[in-house]
């Protein structure tokens, strides 16, 4: 639970040692925290040709209340700026003078349509990288390339995530490097998912490719409005939300912060851990049910207890390991895995969805993982769990679009729990540095991306995987 | 260009110390050649419930003339064999006497509709994997998710990547593992596809998942059949292959297997290397263009060129690296890698397309990169243009199709090259060991890859990108 190289490098003493060596430095992240100002600083513009989305960037930006800066590439910004009552100014180079330090770089490249207009992205990075702040953020937008009208402009489009995700790997100093491909006509959903990005919560979160939709229903479930201007401090407010695993670790921080962002959370863990559930669900003013999920009438047990009031948020959290080499591995410990992590999550799911108890504009998030990604030695139980729960959001995602649920996953990767703790030195130093921000993530950083995924706002966003892995390197 | 490392360990000395020291030892891999059998040794063979792809596996079985083994798994196995006249026996697993080594393990998982009906798929690799030999390949069948009708089936079928990657990663000593969805309606169409994953063709291609479809014309461009059987010792008898960067290096190896299949191989290069190209066409009686690819006129040329007896298969190789971090890269070094690595080959497929030279039934390869899928630091130029390539692949598919024309990519891990030689020891060997079979791949394992996509028999597989990286952990 625990990064002391991390802690040490940033003593004043370890930075100097790590310098004097030329060790590297993880630089430690920048957190949302409820007494802090979330959004500040200033946001430079970037865009090519025709861009499509600064209206919605100009509202969001109002919203937030930052500053922005155009670039030379966003000749559009200024008067549209002004046109929305924003200050506003030009970005001015580092060299030139004192570095203005940003805050963030966005680009909307939503209107390129060649490979041959590509060059603004790399006049607007190659000016304002060098500005950028610690933990500053770096969002590119554009159109998803599977809905282009031509080969020239999906390949353009297409091209986006190579830089991105170079980005990503180049900013280092706890940068994150984010792609949001926004559908035509869904300009209006982008404000949620462009928060989370340019905020302290999306700390963990880089080299992610994210699609919002113009499709689906925006449908509320309650009095929220299902479109801006939501309740940015308490989104939740007057939802429920399911939270398997509840218990400890991953699940408990899952619960803390759709607590705090306003929803009742119903927490279930085993019943070997109903102290602890109880516990951590009386700090939240939660409700506490002792249930094994496994169990074969565990989904008509959910789906009585949640009867009476229904749901509008389920979170597939509960999982287990139970790591062995496929030849060492007993046919017990592979069924009791694949059974948990994923053939319960969809005996839940479909009796919550027959009784009607998860209600129309709900959200369902799975906790996937990177080795169901890119597999993993001695977890073919465990990958093959994770890899169905992808399976399962993707093939789910347009039976429930009509009923404005959506149904998305997250896949952590090295996160510092109580199991990372327990590995073997050189592979638990391996997991938390490998990857663009060099240190592991922490429970609070799957907790805001489902929080985000579960926010109304993001009605535009499903059958997705989110990886929750400072840009690991572990891929597929 | 030397891998001295897996020289050294697989030397009596080396592997001895090796073995003292705990050292890694990476597999000499098996490599095609054309003065030893390509196929050989027992392939066992398991099945979850209702398999669909028996009859074609069949089929393979006799074609590549080995001898299968049943797993109990696969009941149905022995008397289908029988049926189709094949010598076959049953599984014994490795301690009931001495181990019947494997050369290796196909699984037919595509009857499989439920998460809970996995458990074959442990019993399967359970009971063969520590039989696998050397250098053995691992095969998962299963259908595409996609097109599955039900979301339980989707996920359950889904859940085979997280388990093939998994085996990639345990099974080493230069195992490969793929897995391959078969749509229903494709089933004429594996044999190609299976004897590239069962070949020593396919030595550095390991944790990849292709789709077989059954849409797209099986058209032939000449006397060919169409469907099997082929001619496969010269399945490219009788086409025409153009490709660009051929004199040297990958380029040059892409020629040669191309050749050594039947193809006439035209070579492009750019002028300043038309001594090498003219040299390494003449050793395959292929054909030379000195043009530079970027120039405006280049396209109109090369059509030109071929005009008179069109062109079935078009490899776009040609490409270059321009490395520096973007606040350092110029717009010229930025503009020249996505004109030469992207943006040319857009236009040249255009010219021919447009001028009908590439024929119905032809083959586009475009050779992108990890890079291009995962990012790269110092590459934000390199990693957009082959970001680009894969987009350029998925956009074209679909137009294709009807022309039975497939157009895919191939994204290189780390192969040995002058290019990689030349890199700081410590990149070049963090480079080279992290992946599965810890070493870099060759050139020839990136033109074999190519080759087997150019097959008249891959007719069902388009708008896809094979990664030819020994499973290489750096993904996305």
């Amino acid at each position: 639970m625990n990064d002391s190289y991390l802690n040490f490098v940033n003593s004043p003493f370890g930075a100097r040692l790590a310098r004097s060596f030329g060790l590297p430095k993880p630089e430690v992240l920048r957190r949302y925290r409820a007494d802090e100002p979330e959004f500040g600083g200033l946001v430079a513009i970037g865009a090519g040709r025709e861009p499509h989305l600064l209206d919605p960037l100009a509202d969001l930006v109002a919203s937030i209340g930052v500053t922005s800066v155009a670039h030379e590439s966003a000749g559009l910004w200024m008067p549209l700026a002004h046109r929305h009552g924003l200050m506003t100014g030009r970005f001015e180079p580092a060299d030139s003078g004192s570095p203005a330090r940003l805050a963030a770089l966005i680009f909307d490249a939503s209107g390129i349509e060649d490979s041959s207009q590509l060059g603004p992205l790399h006049a607007f990075f190659h000016d304002t990288l060098r500005s950028l702040g610690q933990c500053g953020r770096i969002v590119v937008l554009g159109r998803p390339p599977e809905g282009c009208a031509s080969p020239r402009q999906w390949t353009a489009q297409r091209a986006l995530e190579g830089l991105t995700r170079s980005l990503g790997k180049e900013a280092r100093r706890g940068i994150t490097a984010n792609l949001v491909y926004v559908e035509q006509g869904a300009e209006h959903r982008v404000e949620a998912t462009l928060r989370f990005f340019l905020s302290p919560r999306s700390a963990y979160v880089s080299g992610q490719v994210v699609r919002i939709a113009a499709s689906g229903s925006d449908i509320a479930t309650d009095g929220n409005s299902p479109v801006p201007p939501f309740d940015w401090k308490q989104p939740l407010a007057g939802r429920r939300a399911v939270v398997t695993g509840a218990a400890r670790g991953i699940g408990a921080s899952i619960a803390n912060v759709l607590a705090a962002e306003g929803a009742h959370v119903i927490g279930i863990d085993i019943p070997s851990a109903r102290d602890a559930l109880e516990a951590t669900m009386r700090q939240l003013n939660g409700t506490s049910l002792a249930f094994d999920i496994a169990a074969p009438e565990a989904p008509a047990q959910i789906a009585a207890a949640l009867d009476d009031q229904g749901v509008d948020i389920v979170v597939h959290n509960a999982g287990i390991t139970k790591d062995k080499t496929i030849a060492k591995m007993t046919g017990a410990i592979w069924q009791s895995v694949i059974d948990i992590n994923l053939s319960a999550q969809e005996r839940i799911d479909d009796a919550l969805l027959a009784a009607g108890i998860l209600r129309d504009g709900g959200r369902i998030i799975g906790v996937s993982s990177i080795s169901g990604i890119a597999g993993n030695l001695g977890q073919t139980n465990y990958a093959t769990s994770k890899a169905g729960v992808i399976g399962r959001v993707q093939s789910m995602a347009p039976l429930l679009r009509a009923r404005g649920i959506t149904i998305n996953a997250v896949a952590p990767g090295f996160i510092e729990t109580q199991m990372t703790a327990r590995m073997p030195l050189t592979i638990r130093e391996a997991g938390r540095r490998m990857n663009s921000l060099a240190q592991g993530g922490l429970p609070v950083d799957v907790a805001q991306t489902i929080a985000w995924l579960a926010h109304p706002g993001s009605a535009g966003i499903s059958g997705q995987v989110v990886r929750v892995c400072g840009q690991s390197l572990i891929g597929a």
